[in-house]
């Protein structure tokens, strides 16, 4: 790729940022669910982490929009900045669930799929810290969140069919499928950002 | 902004239509749930309403795909009319809801998002009828467009935290929790289309 | 349309096995839910045809991806290979709720929608396997399938309509009303791809 002027190091470091401020999202979620002492404090602070991620993610698009050079492709970095931001959205709405269904406990399999997220927010920072230099090693990080996301799918998977055979009560069951199926999500979110990144490499290769 | 064509007036004109569309079905789905006598006319009225707006969609997305200069980026216009082709769309499923769950009486939080969407198509389709000229104002409608969607995300987490505390009938709780999060999907779709026209400010600033 | 470089052809050729593969997966889907002996089994036969459509995918993208010129817009290239995959992975979703819930015998309205995601399949197949001439009778393919998918929309509508009314058992709703759901959202992922076919003829008439 060709030498990058300041211009372009500035989409960089504020994706990198993201990247950071994900993590930090999923390191809360992860925390939470695993001590689980004080959920509401939790979630709170989870929420403004994602403020923070939106206040990133607007100032990137903003950036985007006033620039007349990107260094890759306007489109993707829209679609990137977006997924990102999704990331965080879904931490932020799996820590809602579990106050505002009064949740009691948590699950092995939740805090498994919390462990997830976290390994994905890691590797897609992992990412995000190369993409100004040589851009072959990111697909391997990218090969890695496809992997997370089928080990999310899974455990998920089992998880609800777990739900199914157990859980007699209706409402308790409701609530942990949705708990499952929101903690999923962001996985999937964490696996569309890595095939934007994914697709970046190839086009830029 | 350079002077305007009569090709690009077209776009606008069709544009201010479709919100003009959107306010009907909003209003009769507020109407619905105000009085709440006849759902089953009330959700064909909208239904016919919704079909009025497929048309206009297609109508904008086929002088789109017709035309070689278009008023602002190609694939706004495109998202920009996918966009309130969806509000139209989760209106009349909201509607669809009560008529399928043989629902007898309405909530006080589902008015309140009824009102919310509405006050979300209005303020929306006044930022369409501004879009031919000066673009800044847009902007402002935007953030309450924002705001209107913040609002309806509480009023329905709120919903559906007491449906749980209070509804010991799974399936009642099931019914509920659908049409909640059906009414607070046509807000969310309330804030791509904000969001999609304030790219439209940034970028012709 | 001018004349079709070779390189073009590939991207027709590509797309066509595409439509196959999601012809086989939706034959297979059809078969599980008519017959109904071993599910387990068909359900793995249905992973792997997913799985097929995975690489195919891949495959479109990175040929996408590293092509210079392309026979139709490069990002209409890009949904459309996203919309086929979608159908596939809705009709693997389908056939992993059938297992996942234990479900011990399928119902009428299950078959028809499966009948009916075929039917998609098939018409998107036509219609992919003339993208490289004449574009016209594209469009009445496009129509049809609109047509499917309202009508799996009825179908749909009207099963948990009467899941509704009938099924005392709240978890039993939980997972038909999910499985019905499944279902119909793999016509709407062929209308997408209806649609997207419809918008490439519409340009390049």
């Amino acid at each position: 790729m060709f030498g990058l002027i300041p211009k372009e190091e500035k989409f960089f470091k504020m994706f990198q940022e993201m990247g950071e401020i994900i993590i930090e999202g999923a390191k809360l979620l992860k925390g939470m669910l695993d001590d689980y002492i004080d959920p509401v404090a939790s979630q709170k602070a989870i929420k403004e982490i994602e403020h923070r991620g939106d206040m990133k993610t607007h100032e990137i698009i903003k950036k985007l929009n006033s620039s007349f050079i990107t260094p890759f492709d306007r489109e993707d970095i829209y679609s990137l900045a977006s997924a990102l931001d999704d990331i965080l959205d879904l931490i932020d709405a799996s820590a809602q669930r579990f106050v505002m269904y009064n949740v009691e406990a948590t699950t092995p399999e939740a805090r498994e799929l919390a462990f997830l997220i976290l390994q994905g927010a890691e590797t897609i920072n992992r990412a995000l810290h190369i993409i100004g230099g040589k851009l072959e090693p990111i697909a391997e990080h990218c090969v890695q969140v496809n992997a997370l996301e089928n080990e999310a799918d899974r455990v998920c998977r089992e998880a609800i069919s777990r739900l199914f055979d157990e859980e007699k009560d209706p409402i308790q069951l409701i609530k942990w499928k949705e708990i499952y199926e929101t903690l999923e999500k962001a996985t999937d979110k964490c696996e569309d950002a890595a095939n934007i990144l994914e697709s970046v490499v190839v086009k830029n290769a």
